[in-house]
This record gives structure tokens, sequence and C-alpha cells, in this order.
């Protein structure tokens, strides 16, 4: 197994941090990984702002409910949908920009916001850094959006803590690999059975903040297809409960072993 | 920089392809490192549909528009939505699921299937593997979905074809770094002028499928937000025009340059 491959297969969110800064160098080597990965027809419709101030991480932390780690880790990285760059060329085309108004735009680039946050985190635990995705920033974005200084046609979709490990951590059980991977087809003949879904319990907690809130600056964002549904949702706390079966002590041994 | 940054910085996506096949165990590893990439609140929500059969490639080929490399690499991997899974584990524990009737179940789970494409990515690449994403999957859903037999409550969301680089191909231009990374405020004061919006001109075309088709399956998936989009949309043409200032032979050395 190759040294990257090694990386990938280690990873674990990371959430105690030393107060070492990350250094310029390190951190432009980082971003630039994720400023070469691959976006949909090369449209580049993503921004990362890069934020170090303890002041403003404190704040972000706050603005997530309570998510000290973005207070504590020296790097946090917002990785922004950016429909605001694209527009930009599109009107000095003369043209038009409907892609912000489609749910194939917010698709498109949530996956490539998601393409970049992969790269950014294989790039930063290559570098021996510690890391933890924040998907808390959407509970204000309104507010995010004010931190940061985000224009119209933006949206904060995710987040990232980088930094010196301080405690490391183990790695997190997966459900078996044939709930993952599929050949040809998918194969959901050992669900609940020979697979996983009955052993380990986790509650997922999707709280309050999980529907309305964040997307408040959404319908602006993709108008066409998100006003009706932030009318429609109601404030609802949705739990997701993982049952998994025959998670064995063999699973934590074989994901400690790499 | 080490190999891992190396490889990232050198991405490329490859439109030729060898017809040598991918052994077992490299692919036994690249899917291990995507099982291992953070899912938000490790949900596990996604699943990968791995297709070796030429056949089955072929017509994938040709439900995704003719994109004739899905038939030529070896091996492609469908990311889907899977919040089939989360639901049997929801039910077991006598709850209801939610989480995908809304814009954040879809958003969530669009990021962390690009997590996974992202982690496949460098996998791959770092064996010496060649890639590209593929997006126009969601040209046919409904005939992709047929194809792969996905359960209720999936969607396939994204392509990447991999295999053994035939041709190599150049790095593709990127705007310049002050477009994507912001330092502690986004900043947009160069757009335009000392920026990269006026040079370099690539007209991305969003094709007629790029509204309505694809999205059938997802109403069902996520209905509380998107039934009415889908009412709502036209079939149209979007077309982003990006025009790049300054991207000068310099930007192109520098990316070979890796």
């Amino acid at each position: 197994m190759n040294e990257t491959l090694r990386i990938q297969q280690s990873h674990r969110s990371i959430r105690s941090y030393k107060p070492d800064p990350v250094s310029d160098a390190i951190l432009d080597q980082i971003i630039a990984a994720a400023h070469r990965a691959p976006t949909s027809m090369n449209a580049q419709e993503i921004s990362l702002i890069v934020v170090r101030d303890a002041e403003k991480r404190a704040r972000i932390a706050e603005l997530s409910g309570g998510q000290m780690r973005v207070a504590q880790a020296p790097v946090f990285i917002v990785i922004a949908i950016d429909f605001h760059k694209t527009d930009l060329g599109v009107r000095k085309a003369g043209q038009t920009q409907i892609i912000h108004e489609s749910m194939e735009g917010f698709g498109v680039a949530a996956v490539d916001a998601g393409i970049a946050l992969g790269t950014l985190i294989t790039a930063a635990e290559s570098l021996g850094l510690g890391i933890v995705p924040i998907g808390s920033i959407r509970r204000n974005p309104q507010d995010m959006i004010a931190l940061l200084g985000l224009p119209p046609l933006t949206f904060p979709l995710v987040g990232l803590c980088i930094g010196h490990i301080k405690d490391d951590m183990p790695l997190k059980p997966r459900m078996d690999i044939k709930t993952f991977r599929h050949d040809e087809r998918y194969d959901a003949s050992g669900y609940g059975t020979t697979c996983c879904l009955d052993f380990y319990t986790t509650i997922l907690e999707w709280a309050e903040w999980s529907l309305v809130p964040q997307f408040a600056r959404l319908p602006e964002l993709f108008k066409g297809c998100l006003t009706t549904s932030v009318h429609q949702q109601q404030i609802r706390i949705s739990v997701l409960v993982w049952i998994f079966d025959e998670l064995s002590p063999r699973h934590f041994d074989e994901a400690h072993g790499e």
C-alpha cells in the first residue's frame, strides 16, 4: 500500500488541537491541492474562505452551535458555493445565468464542494495534521454570510478545522463494506441479516436547525426550487438511528490496524 | 512537497484509456479509501456501485449522452445517495426517517458523495491510474436506476471512470488563486481587473438535460422541496460563459511544472 492510501485508510476526525499555528507554506500547499481538484465542466464555482483570526473563529464556533473545535484549531476553512464568480463571467458575455436557480446547480456545486473538501482532508492529513469537517456552519447562515462578507449567489456549505493533533482519536466504525460497495448491481440481500444493521447503535440527531434556518439564504440562490420548500418545511427533529449488526471487535481491530 | 500533494496538485482528467483491466487488489484499495472517508455524523448514506461489465458500461455511456470514456475505461463507479440503508436502520428503531425529504438531506449527501469522489480520485491517481468524473449519469436517471437495481430512496448522483492512461492530458487552466482563496473575508475587489475574468474564454454548455430529466427521481427522494421545482422548471439551455483575465502562458507553465 502506498503512503497516500495509507493516509486515506487511516482517516479519523480529530476533536482536540494544539494551539500551534499552521505555517503559511503548509497552508498554501493544502489549498493548492484543492485548487487543482476537478469541478464539473471546469466551472470552478467553489470558493474557500480561510479563517485564522482567533476572534472570528470563536464567533464561528458560536454560530455553529458551540463547535469549540473551530475556536481551538488554528485554521478554519469555509467551502462556499460561489455562483457569484460565474455570474460575473456570464454577465460579461451578455448572457443570463440560470444555473443558480436549479437543483442541478445546487447538486453540482455541493458535489464539487465535497470534492474540494475531500482533497483538503487528504492533503492536510498527508502533512500529519488533524482535521474535522463542520456541517453546522449552516445553522446560522445569514450571520455566517455577514461575518465572511459573502456576496449574493454564494452559500457557505461546509467547513473544515485544520490543526496539529493534540489528542488522537480512534477510527470510527464503518458498516460492513458490503453495505458500501455493490458490484455491477445494488445488492441489499444481506442487509439486516449477515450484514450490519442490528448490532451497533448510534443515534444521530438531526437537530432543530437541520431544516429551515440554514437555508434561509438558499431561496435567493436557488429560488426556483426552494422557496416553496422553505415554507412547507416545519422545524422538526429527525432522529436517525443506526442499528448495526455484527460490528464485532474484528472491525475495530482491522480499522486500527491501518 | 510530499508525494500525496504532488499527486493532487497534478490532477488532470483523462479522456483516453487502455483496455487493460484494473486488478481486484488495486480496486479494493481504492474503495477502502473511500469507505474510510468521513460522512456527516458518520451516517454513511453513500453507496458505490462498481461496474466492470463491458456491456453495462456501454449502456451507461449511452444513457449519459454518449460518454464513450465510460465504455472505454475498464472500471466505472457510480456514487449514489443512499437513504435506503439509513431508512432500514431508522425503521428497525421504530422511528420514521425524514432526512430524505429535506434540502438538508440532499445537501449533506451530495457533499458526502463529493468527499467520497475526491477520495477515490486521489486514491486512483496515487496508483498511477487515470480518472474522469461523469456528471451526465443524471441525464437518464430512471434508466440508470433500473440498470443498477437501485432501491427507493437512493439516487445515482455522479460517476467516475478509472483506468490505465492511454493518452495523457494537459492540466486544465484554473482561474487565479485569488478567485478561489479568500483570507478572513470574501474579497472580490480584484475580479475583472487584476484578476481573471476577461482573458480566457470557455463556453460551458449546460445542455437541455441539465434541468428536468435527471431529477425525475428526486421528487420521490426529496418530495417536500422538489415536486414544485420539477413542475416549475422548463427545459432550457443555460450557457455559462467564462471569460478569464490574464490567464497567461505562465499559468499553464506553472501547472505543468508540477
